[in-house]
């Protein structure tokens, strides 16, 4: 061919689009987006139905699978990588090379899930049999019982499952960006890396021996995490750090069996008024942990990360209405504010029974969950040590096991307490370039400005991914914020998928 | 017939029983016990395997009916008596008028249940599939496997189920008694009335009515009580009064929907945290209510209460070490002597999930349920009221339905309590020639000398038998302490049942 016919074929072709209606990348996967909704959303619900809680390791491999299968359908080549230990759950990686690409990024997703008590589920709802909603159970979303597949589905509605939102939503925004991208002809600007956990709602107590054992396919000059929500106003979030976490189970001991509450009252201890009793001097009314030290070795935020939460923090008004609280937990901080600090929550309590299932008795146990969340500078291990230190000035006598006669002979106050395998925080500094890039992906694909956070509230084992690797973290939360995640009736927002795609697409064409 | 004659006649007949080996009313009793021992387990198992749950009233009818049963099949007249209120359950009454009785003795017992949480049963064991086991739950007893009806019955074995117990036991002792009496030729002193209750564990709400609509039939110059556990050790008991009671639900409310702990802590308020405060506020480490007046209005032990109290009071040391205390409540005070004071009770507690099922969010409510006990002097309505000023003082709305929006935006601490039906304390004289009359027939029973307790810690609605007939009102108690009662694996100890129908034997041929 000519050389210049060829030339003008070539802005025949490039132009086309132009002629059509020029497409931006988003346009682009929007548009492929919009064509293939159905086939997309009959894939998720089956992946959503797949049980995903991390200690039921055989449902959590047929999840895995299912993450295998999705990606090789995409051309994408996958496997599992695994370690050399019962019971440790497997990650779904693949890969695919960009020639000319000098950048890797490692797009991170968890497909295990919190537990599950069903009974807690509204009616209708199961935790592993997807339902679309008009809307949240709070907001008395309805159950759209006349759906079938195959039929189109209203954004607006709310996809509910274990896992829906936290974080299969992940998988599935990552693995469909990048086939949306190459099917609409475009072509990642880096090597891109898929790497699915199972095991983060456990507290990722393997991937630091996943990552050392596979590290060369781990490698990269970025992880980028889809995990966690978007700003409660909708708009889009970088977050540059994340909190630590760790568990704390504690059980209290009275009587070896439960007493008639008459018979025994005001003779033999209740265990549940000695738990409260405890749990009451951890913390005072204005929010503030009262154990020993437990604010001594945090880092503070830096003037721009101070700077980004103050221009972020606009919205905890229409939150506390929408939640129906009068005031957060120390009034006058904001939401934003209160990540700058570590700390303690009761994730729950427990003692005999309540209500209409109480009966008039002196309780022979009485249990209580703790979450420590680390910011920066905390220590999880030297955190938990001070909580149980608390318990000890108190005079309790702390046990790893149930007590034995002669402790119980011996002490009035006994506490078994196990603490989880906890990680810490990790913060990557919002002034790298990559940093920038990578907010300036999500933000062209957002009309709205893109919130900047030097950290999240939640917790992910980022720590020990930069340790391992040594590499940068940013984190691309991309769920509805009131998705119910870790709870009952967790829900995804379909709009939200949608604009997951579009994020994870533009980051893969990064500058 | 000459006068020797006839005097020698009569020598004759008295002295029979000598000549054949005396036989005291215990003794034939017993022996008839003995002989129809697998007749009367056989058919207890039966009456415990019936749901007896209060609420549930097409269960407690079958109690009912079946109690009916096992009066008419001893020729007594048995009949339902009932109100015109639905879901009010029917109480079992049966007479059995003596020829030249002068007095009329009402005996009591109660055949409905506490409710059960059949998972918190220990392995094998069903609320309502009876078995005998070896020794009680907490010591290490097995189920007796290959027991099979009608073989022997190992007296020291237990019988678990609820209302094995608490109180079918009494219904049972009370009804054998008057069989194993009459059977063995034996005719009561007094005239035998029988009143088996339907609604003890829920109050007692309508027995009130009951008693006045049928006043004629509940009209006696004694209630005798079978309810409650002889002491601890082992002795025989009688007891001149009963504790009131009252029961108090809590709901604290916070957020409507579950936050994850990490996105929302340090902002939203706790419920579990709000309401451990509450409850730690309302009881010292010592023991001690704190709120106010919570002892202001109770009636000191009279000084032949206290010496009562003062002789019963030996067993403390011993069953302290058997339920695995170092120490009581109170240090220095015995458990007998803490029945002279009202009591504040956690008689469960529960916030979202504990240990294994735990989730790392911030719960949207916590509960808790109150048990109050009155003693002499206290008003029901009274100390729940100073219960909820407690939590008014300390700034609580409380409310008696879950929060409006309205007061969700209004107040930052918002409880729901709801004060069940409620009843007084009751105390008899221990001065009465009645109550010297119970006691000697129940120590005819006994080598050890009989317990008199001015009170026991448990509660009847004794005060309202006292209200509406202008009766007397006596308890015997007659199971095993560790009968697990309101409780998982509550159980009868077989010997107890046995000695309770000698016991109930005597009262009905009372001097």
């Amino acid at each position: 061919m000519h050389p210049r016919r060829f030339v003008r074929a070539v802005l025949l072709i490039v132009s086309l689009p132009l002629v059509l209606g020029a497409q931006t990348l988003q346009e682009k996967v929007r548009a492929h987006r919009v064509a293939h909704e159905k086939e997309l959303m009959g894939e998720y619900r089956e992946f959503v139905a797949i049980p995903n809680v991390s200690a039921d390791h055989e449902n959590v491999r047929r999840n895995a699978e299912f993450i295998v299968g999705m990606l090789r359908k995409r051309g994408v080549a996958a496997e599992l990588l695994t370690i050399a230990k019962p019971g440790a759950n497997p990650v779904v990686f693949g890969e695919v090379r960009v020639p000319g690409a000098t950048r890797t990024v490692v797009f991170y997703a968890h497909y295990d899930g919190q537990p599950v008590n069903p009974k807690q589920w509204a009616e209708g709802l199961e935790p592993f049999t997807p339902v679309f909603l008009t809307d949240t159970v709070e907001h008395g979303g309805k159950i759209v019982a006349d759906w079938r597949l195959g039929q189109p589905v209203n954004p607006q509605w709310r996809l509910s499952g274990r896992g829906a939102a936290d974080d299969k939503a992940g998988v599935m925004m990552i693995i469909n960006a990048y086939d949306a991208l190459v099917k609409t002809g475009g072509v990642p600007t880096v090597n891109v890396k898929f790497f699915f956990e199972g095991e983060e709602e456990i507290g990722s107590t393997n991937l630091g021996a996943i990552l050392a054992v596979h590290k060369a396919k781990a490698a990269g000059d970025l992880w980028i995490i889809c995990d966690g929500p978007r700003h409660v106003s909708g708009r889009k979030v970088v977050a540059f750090g994340v909190r630590g976490d760790v568990n704390m189970d504690l059980t209290v001991y009275a009587a070896k069996r439960p007493l008639h509450s008459g018979n025994y009252g005001n003779f033999a201890p209740n265990p549940a008024l000695h738990l409260v009793s405890l749990l009451a001097s951890m913390k005072d009314d204005n929010g503030n942990v009262l154990v020993k030290n437990f604010y001594d070795d945090y880092v503070l935020f830096s003037e721009t990360e101070k700077l980004a939460i103050k221009e972020a923090s606009f919205t905890d008004a229409q939150l506390l209405k929408e939640l129906g609280l009068k005031q957060p937990e120390v009034p006058g901080r904001s939401l934003l504010e209160g990540f700058e600090l570590p700390t303690l929550n009761i994730n729950g309590l427990g003692s005999a029974n309540t209500g209409k299932l109480a009966a008039n008795i002196i309780p022979t146990t009485a249990k209580a969950t703790l979450d420590l969340r680390m910011v920066l500078g905390n220590d999880w291990q030297r955190q938990a040590g001070r909580v149980v230190a608390h318990m000890q000035e108190q005079g309790w006598h702390v046990m790893d096991h149930e007590p034995t006669d002669e402790e119980r002979a011996q002490f009035a106050k006994l506490i078994k307490v196990e603490v989880g395998e906890g990680y810490n925080a990790q913060r990557t500094s919002m002034n790298l370039p990559l940093a920038q890039a990578v907010v300036d992906a999500v933000q062209s694909t957002s009309a709205e400005p893109v919130i900047k956070l030097p950290t999240v509230g939640g917790s992910l084992p980022l720590i020990i991914i930069e340790q391992v690797l040594g590499t940068r973290v940013i984190t691309v939360p991309s769920v509805n914020y009131d998705n119910n995640q870790h709870a009952e009736n967790e829900n995804v927002k379909v709009q939200f998928l949608w604009e997951g795609i579009e994020t994870f697409a533009a980051l893969m064409t990064m500058k």
